[in-house]
């Protein structure tokens, strides 16, 4: 019927069609149909009117495609079997662990789409309210891998980097990639889109070149350039996360353990041997304060080594948002700005790269302690990193220019004094509310930084907008919390440097 | 559109619409429809075929009603206000208290129908994995009669009765009005359709008289016969409640703090002043421990007793369904049996109904200590109850016949022996596959008791069902369970009594 629901598979059926009347089935059923030997769980909506005959049944583009039908192919609607599985996310909400095979019944049925979004969530937030333990992450990781393709390379080390989020504009994956595989080191990135955040790498490196590669074609980049930046999605690396993923984005919420799993199937699945973790600190970061980090830090180190993967962690600075964009395409041009040395380009976002390319070059014994840093800015400074990335975009399949925002809207400051704290969640909430990472150009310009002069009518950051709607929904948010930026008479206290890890 | 989905307001535009284009919305976007005075937050899915004009809107069912439009009335479409309420409850689910301020933001948003499912599922599990304390409770019940409407009648006291529920069969609400009311007590007994059972009091009540009755026909009720048993969900008494419950009966699980507010928010509202509950207690009930009992109803007597009611609380056997039916049409003929004595009438669902009915009697000083039951036994016993209970049939709109299922199944047992247990969420999962409580008549009626003797081939229960497809959906269950009742060589340990609590 041409009706677009994302994942969710929806079948339309007459209220008085046989069908309904004989397997009793109501609106919001759960509906098991299948067509060839093709199946899918969707959810019924009955149709009271003329729009369909009483033999016919209408699908969701979501259904159609998972059916794999044509118009007229007779199809099969019966109750599905009951979602057993899900009796373990009801015990798991009262406390209970989830053992390894009941992970792979959830994980596995999940994957194969039959969660609505309703159970979807409740399992999501089952594993927030009551953390996963050791066992569990260890569990769900492994099965999340074991649903999924993987990837297998004939050298080592197989770099791999990450970064925990919260931190709007930290976008130093591409970066990073071109440094690393520009010195010869072998990277296969797979990024996820945006989860809670106005832009996840994927969503970037996508305004600078394709993402949606298979896994030949990966395969193929890798071998040829030493690196690629890839969606994970668009392979089957781990493919019930980007159905959790979905449901998370809308609760703006992701939990340890699914954190952990999400992370680490990826990386295990892509066959990375060493892996460079970022945890951005600050008080409006994702992970708030050192203590956080430093347990964030040990489960995934630990579930990590338990997969053969050695990891090096690096606590940052999470107190103000990176670079100066914030938004897919706005952040691709920091990156340009970083890989191009352009003057201007944003000192920090430099700084962030350098240090995670050192560690992985300290890491697999590239570089000597303590000159990481050095060796990956050289690389930078003599043009080779900016000449790999260049070539991984051709590879990906042609480099392109990523788009400028239709709108744009300066923010002014209302009074002079020193910028003394920028809150990432609420910047990130302008960005989004302006339309990224939906709509590539949107997001949010930043100008001011933390400790910095400002004098009054200075312009403290831009909304960027594609379209009217989007632009004054933006900026009704800003005008209802002046306290996105705030400007005050004295300089803030010290700020905390890269790398150690106060907040 | 003629689309049912239940609750769901649903609207859909075509994809190119220049709505979707200025205001930047997608397929899955929570969008706010306005027209005449009345607006309405809806699920958009678009749609790219041409079901639909470029400048039309189709709306589901519930987005028609509660906008209140005619075929071709111009409607506006734009993004909601962000629901603010929700970070209250992402802060929930990470172990932060509600207050009353946040659970009346987090409610009113639910009656009015801005929360998605997935937002309503987060915060229910939210008060699942980390139980709601005291003050939630109180608060929580505060702001759900606030948010609806209530009703006060002009003596007292005015009694109520419920049960935790959990229990299939034990449907002793009709009886306890009937004996209440021809008592010449008042009972103004709101009751809900089914959470997670096969059968609500409303459910059995409807195949018996209408019950979706609005306030002054309840209030006309129960000033001329003295009681009612109606359903709660046709009149605003906790309006967020029945939203709620939807969403809770496809998790199948319900947490004490909603509980506790979803039982009393009904009561303060409906204007009780002594309430009897009803907690059976059994490994397979809803309560499966003295313990979990006496904490429960320490609970519900204190926050009922901040709201000015008296309870008295009976704890019962919970070890095995109650009289011979389980659904909505077979409860209901159970029902009519206790109340007119007809030979073989169910003995346990009797002494239940004089028990709570008892109960009342003493607490309200209507009949001495001890001998509440007796009280009881004698209005039924004399016809009153009875004669009663068809005046306030006849004045909730007219008595009728509770239907009969088309198809009927008996089980039986495959040997000889004592029953030694029945798994009640096992029995009342066979009741639900066969179309209880949606088909009225559909269900299962029990001949076996803990503690009998049978024989190999003797019925155990028979399975009701008025189509062929849910027949045989609830038999694969029971082929797939053969432990739904349990036979064995010995005859079972003392049971329970009602009253005393043990399980």
């Amino acid at each position: 019927m041409g009706v677009l629901t994302l994942d969710d598979p929806i079948v339309f059926m007459r209220t008085d069609c046989h069908v309904c009347r004989s397997e009793g089935l109501s609106s919001r059923s759960r509906v098991l149909l299948q067509s060839g030997g093709k199946s899918v769980v969707a959810t019924l909506y009955q149709v009271a009117s003329e729009m369909l005959d009483a033999d016919e049944a209408g699908l969701s583009e979501a259904a159609w495609d998972q059916l794999d039908v044509a118009e007229g192919d007779p199809i099969v609607a019966r109750h599905p079997n009951p979602l057993a599985s899900f009796a373990h996310v009801r015990s798991r909400i009262f406390g209970s662990r989830l053992s390894e095979v009941q992970l792979r019944d959830i994980i596995g049925d999940i994957a194969e789409r039959r969660y609505s979004a309703i159970e979807t969530t409740a399992y999501l937030v089952s594993g927030s309210s009551f953390p996963m333990d050791n066992q569990e992450m260890h569990a769900l990781t492994k099965v999340m891998v074991e649903l999924g393709d993987t990837l297998t390379w004939p050298g080592r080390p197989i770099v791999d980097k990450h970064c925990v989020g919260g931190l709007p504009g930290n976008r130093t994956t591409p970066i990073v990639v071109a440094i690393l595989a520009a010195l010869g080191l072998t990277i296969p990135k797979t990024s996820s889109r945006a989860i809670t955040s106005p832009a996840g790498t994927a969503d970037t490196m996508e305004t600078l070149a394709p993402v949606d590669l298979d896994l030949r074609t990966i395969r193929q980049v890798v071998e040829q350039e030493g690196g690629c930046v890839v969606w994970g999605g668009a392979v089957r690396l781990s493919p019930a996360d980007d159905l959790l993923i979905r449901v998370e984005r809308v609760l703006d919420l992701d939990s340890e353990g699914q954190l952990v799993a999400s992370v680490l199937s990826k990386k295990v699945a892509a066959g990375a041997t060493h892996l460079v973790l970022d945890i951005p600190v600050g008080p409006t970061a994702k992970i708030r304060t050192s203590a956080a980090a430093a347990a964030l830090a040990s489960k995934l180190e630990g579930i990590a080594g338990q997969f053969g993967i050695t990891t090096k962690v690096v606590v940052s600075d999470g107190s103000e948002p990176v670079g100066f964009g914030i938004g897919p395409a706005l952040e691709a041009h920091d990156v340009l700005a970083v890989l191009q040395l352009t003057p201007g380009y944003p000192t920090d976002l430099h700084l962030r790269a350098c240090t995670l390319a050192g560690a992985a070059l300290e890491m697999v014994e590239r570089a000597a302690p303590g000159t990481g840093v050095a060796v990956a800015a050289q690389a930078i400074a003599d043009g080779s990193a900016w000449l790999k990335f260049q070539r991984i975009c051709e590879a990906q399949g042609g480099m392109r220019a990523p788009p400028v925002a239709a709108l744009t809207q300066p923010q002014l400051a209302q009074s002079g004094g020193y910028v003394t704290a920028i809150d990432n969640r609420k910047i990130a909430r302008v960005a989004k509310l302006a339309g990224a990472p939906g709509i590539p150009a949107a997001g949010v310009r930043m100008f001011a930084r933390v400790g910095e002069k400002v004098s009054a009518g200075q312009p403290l950051y831009t909304v960027h907008a594609d379209t009217g709607g989007e632009l004054q929904y933006a900026l009704d948010y800003v005008s209802a919390n002046p306290d996105i930026i705030r400007v005050g008479d004295q300089r803030n206290g010290a700020r905390p440097t890269i790398g150690d890890g106060n907040d």
